[in-house]
Parts: structure tokens; sequence; C-alpha cells
């Protein structure tokens, strides 16, 4: 039985923004975030809030946007409709820390509904969302935390989500044309619509589990991390990997096409992009270094049963 | 009538390669053109000359590639053909120097044959190419300079082509989510067949005129350039600028994605991304700026007729 849950949602994310971002600037001694608030000409508004050249976080942009009006004809096809209006909103954030030893993280919160064109009647609605985590050095206890972490935020709804949701993270954040994941994981989930066992609160509430779990997943890990010192080379291997980050995104990343392909607000799309990327030609890590350890561990990896060395 | 010149062109394609390597290390007093000869399994071998950490030339890359074999099923519908063999060769260059005020530039040409699968006939045959040149500071005689030269290049062969393949250069390099051409053009054409006016060997020299004027197009520019002051803000707006040609090269350019989805050799497909780039969020240049006045010249222009101050 659907039944629509956009209040719910927006209030959701609203709090999810403000409760991350501050979570952030608690790890951050120099820079604080940007707010930059926007509306379409159409239904829609957001708010870009970006924090750049910070001591720990080089560059971490935490978003919301609420769109909606008729379903563009494109995207009649994609979601198996006919001429409908539709509602979306979300929350989606990239963190890049400075420090080579910090990951960069990603996690993307997502509601959609969609309404006959006549009566306006609710007709559809699904849930999307998910985090993942991209080390360019691993430290597989940190991998095998963040994945603890959101093991335990989906067992609470459902035991056979963290399994389902983590495969589907491997397989989608996967860089084809260099046949390795794009970082060490976590959960990706699409097109998650009510049923008998899960009603609509349940899944809203799996959602905010979920995002919820975000601030305990990494926090720690960057708190833990933010501090390492490093040099040079580590740096410069940071940038390079971050090149492989852009790589997905562009090539790859089916939410940043759609956004590029639907006129989406730019500047917000792209914020996911790294502040400094290096591009070389043929780089190859030595045999056994830390740099090849995490070239490794670039496939998926059980890590909740990951024996630590 | 079409007749095979795939000997000729290898041989175009291996002299230009040194030609245009030999005038860019007379740029470049640090760093020189190392060497990767490759083969492939199935017919192919290339050859991927690559100058890094240059005191002019930052990263500089100039290939040659020559493959053939049985045509991909794929590539069937994309060349109105039924089972067929194929063989294709091609020097591509990208040249990143290091100074801002010194314009990066892109060339390749390119030719093609297809053959009748049982009886080896050759059936089908054409050319492709093309140069651009993407500054980051703009010097509008610079920008005269480039098309004349390429103009003069075309004029020889039919006074049709520099028109026609300058405005194919602006629709093409053009990032459309950006709303602006990659750089200020040059020329750019494809699927050029043999016809009643031009017979293959026209074409092939008409391939041999335009990918020789390179060198008289660019590296004028690059030798009045190089020695300019700059400083970290002009750096600054050349990484960010370079972000541009990294989405234009990941987004939208058919032969990157073309490259990637056929398993091609993935360093020198990639070797066209620059090596130093940044992603700084929702960047605006100053009104009336240097800066600003490069982006007011990112459209397509009258370069040919363009008054200089």
């Amino acid at each position: 039985m659907i039944s629509s849950r956009k209040e719910e949602f927006v209030d959701f994310i609203k709090t999810l923004q403000q409760h991350i971002c501050d979570s952030l600037e608690n790890q951050e001694p120099k820079a604080t975030f940007v707010v930059d608030n926007w509306e379409r000409d159409t239904f829609g508004y957001g708010s870009t809030r970006v924090l750049s050249d910070g001591e720990v976080l080089e560059k971490a942009g935490v978003n919301i946007s609420v769109v909606g009006g008729p379903l563009p004809s494109s995207l009649q096809e994609k979601f198996e409709t006919s001429e409908s209006d539709f509602f979306a909103c979300g929350i989606s954030l990239v963190i890049h820390p400075k420090n080579p030893f910090c990951p960069t993280v990603h996690a993307n919160y997502r509601y959609f509904e969609l309404y006959d064109k006549v009566s306006g009647e609710l007709k559809d609605q699904w849930f999307g969302g998910g985090a993942d985590l991209t080390p360019y050095y691993l430290f597989p206890e940190d991998a095998k935390h963040f994945h603890e972490i959101h093991k335990h935020a989906c067992d609470t709804t459902n035991p056979a989500f963290y399994p389902k949701f983590k495969k589907q993270c491997d397989d989608y954040f996967f860089n084809h044309h260099r046949n390795e994941t794009r970082g060490i994981g976590g959960l990706f989930f699409d097109y998650l619509r009510v049923d008998d066992s899960h009603p609509v609160d349940t899944l809203l509430n799996f959602s905010r589990d979920a995002g919820g779990a975000f601030i305990d997943a990494y926090i720690p890990i960057l708190n833990k991390r933010k501090g390492m010192l490093y040099n040079d080379q580590h740096r410069y291997w940071q940038e390079l990997r971050r090149g492989r980050y852009v790589e997905f995104n562009l090539i790859h990343d089916r939410g940043t096409l759609f956004g590029l392909k639907t006129n989406g607000r730019i500047e917000s799309i792209l914020m996911s992009l790294p502040p400094r990327v290096r591009w070389d030609y043929n780089v190859q890590p030595e045999p056994h270094s830390k740099e090849a350890k995490l070239l490794d561990h670039l496939k998926p990896v059980d890590w909740i049963n990951f024996t630590i060395d």
C-alpha cells in the first residue's frame, strides 16, 4: 500500500544535512561550510553546502535538493510509466580530505514519487541510496568498520539487505575500463519499493538508519587518520588515484550523467570531483608496496569476515 | 574508385610522428620523449611516445597505432556494413605545456579500410582527423594564426574544406553541459570518402598537408609564449580550465569512449588527460579580466576575419 512520505523524507534530509555538516566542522579547525541556497524556474530548490581548502577537509560538499513537476519524456521509458508528474528529493555528499591516509567518502539517500497526470493520485514511490568509501592507502580495519556500521543499520530492518546492497555497491562502483572497483564499497540500493514485509514507514526508517549511520561509519576514520604524517609521494599517489575517481564519475556514474543530460545544476553535480588531481602515463606501484596493497583490494572483498593481521 | 593506401598512410604517420617529436624536443631543454612500443594479441601494433615533466612541456603524447582484423559486431551498425574485416591506423597527439600562456593542442589523423569477409576485396575506405587549440589565456593573434595555417593546408585541396571542417570542429569540441566550446577550434572531419572530384590520392595528400600543418600552426605559438612570466593565479586558472578538458574527453569525446568501450589500450587513450587538474566549486572570473576574456570567446568565432586590436 503506497502512501506519500515526501514531507517526512524532506525533513529527514534537512536534519541529516545539518547533522553531517556539524560533525565534519567539528573535525576541521580552519574552514567552515558555505551555504548556497538555490531555486529553479520550475518547482524545485536545494541547498549546496561546500567547505573548501580546510586543514583536514580539502573539499567537502553536502547537498540536498527537492524537485518535481512533469516527468521529462526521456524518463518515462526508464521508469516504465506513461506521462506523469514526479517528485524527487535527496541528500548527496562527497568528502575529499587532504591527508592521503584519510579516505574519500560518498553517500546519497533519495526518495521518488510518481503521480497520475490527470487525477494527481500517487501511483508509485521508491527509495534509493547508499554510501561507499574510497581509500588511497588501505587500512583493513577502517574498511571493516565502515561495513560493520552499515551492516548494523541494515540488519535492523532486514538481514537480507546488507549482503544484497553490499554486492550492488561492488557491482555499481566499478571502473570497467580499469577492471577495478572505485574503492572498498559499502551499500547501494535503488528502486526499493514497499511490499507486504516492508510497508512505507519501514523503508523510510531504513533510509533514516542508513543515512544516520554515515556519521558513525566515517567520522571515527577521519579522526583517526587526519593527523598521520605524509610526504609528497603519498600526496602524489592520492592525486593519481583521485583521477580514477574522476574517471568513474564522468564515464560510468549514472547519477552524474543523468544530471548532465537533464540539464541539472552543473556546479552541484560536479561538486563531487576532487580538488586536485593528476594523470601521469602508466604509473605502476612497486610490488608489495603500500600503494600495491590498495590495488590488490580493489575487488569485491568480504570485509565483515576479513581477518585483520 | 577506391584503392588501398594503407602502406602510404602508415608511412605518413610514422614520418609525421618523428617530425613532430623532433620539433617539440627542440622547444624543450630538459626532457625527451620516452618510446613505448606495443603489440596486441590480434593484429595490431603502436608506438606511444610520452614526454613528462619537462620545463616547457608538462606532458606531451604523440602516438601512432595500426590495428585490424574482424570488425567488432558492435561497429557493424555504426559503419553501416555487414560482417567485415577492417584496417585502421592513425596518429594522435595532445600537448599540455606548463606555462599557462601556452595553449594545449590536440591533433589526430586517421585512415580506415573495410574488406569483404569472403573475398577479402576492399569495399570501403575513408579518412578522418583534425587539429584544435585550447588556450587558457586568449591571444587572438595565436587563434588567427592557428586557423590561417590550417585553412591554407585545406585550400590546396578544396576551398570548401576549411569552412566545412572548421564548423564541424566548433560543433564537435563543445562541452554541452557547460555551453561552451573546448577551445578556439580548428579542423575536424570524418568519413571523408573518395568521389569524382577527390580521388584517393587527393585525400591522402590532403591528410598529409593538414597533418604536416600542425608544426607550422603550433610550434611558433609555443615558442612565443613559453617564456612569458606567470604566477600562481595564472597556474590556478590553467588547472581549473584543464578540468573542462577532462570533462570533454571523458563525457563527450566519441574517440575516447569508443576506445574505452572496445577494450583499447587504456594508458594510450587516457594519455590525453592533463597532468595536473583542479575542480573548485563555482569559480567565476572577475568581469573584464583576462580569464573572462577567454570565456567570452569559447563559442564559434570567425578567426580568419577576426580583427586584432
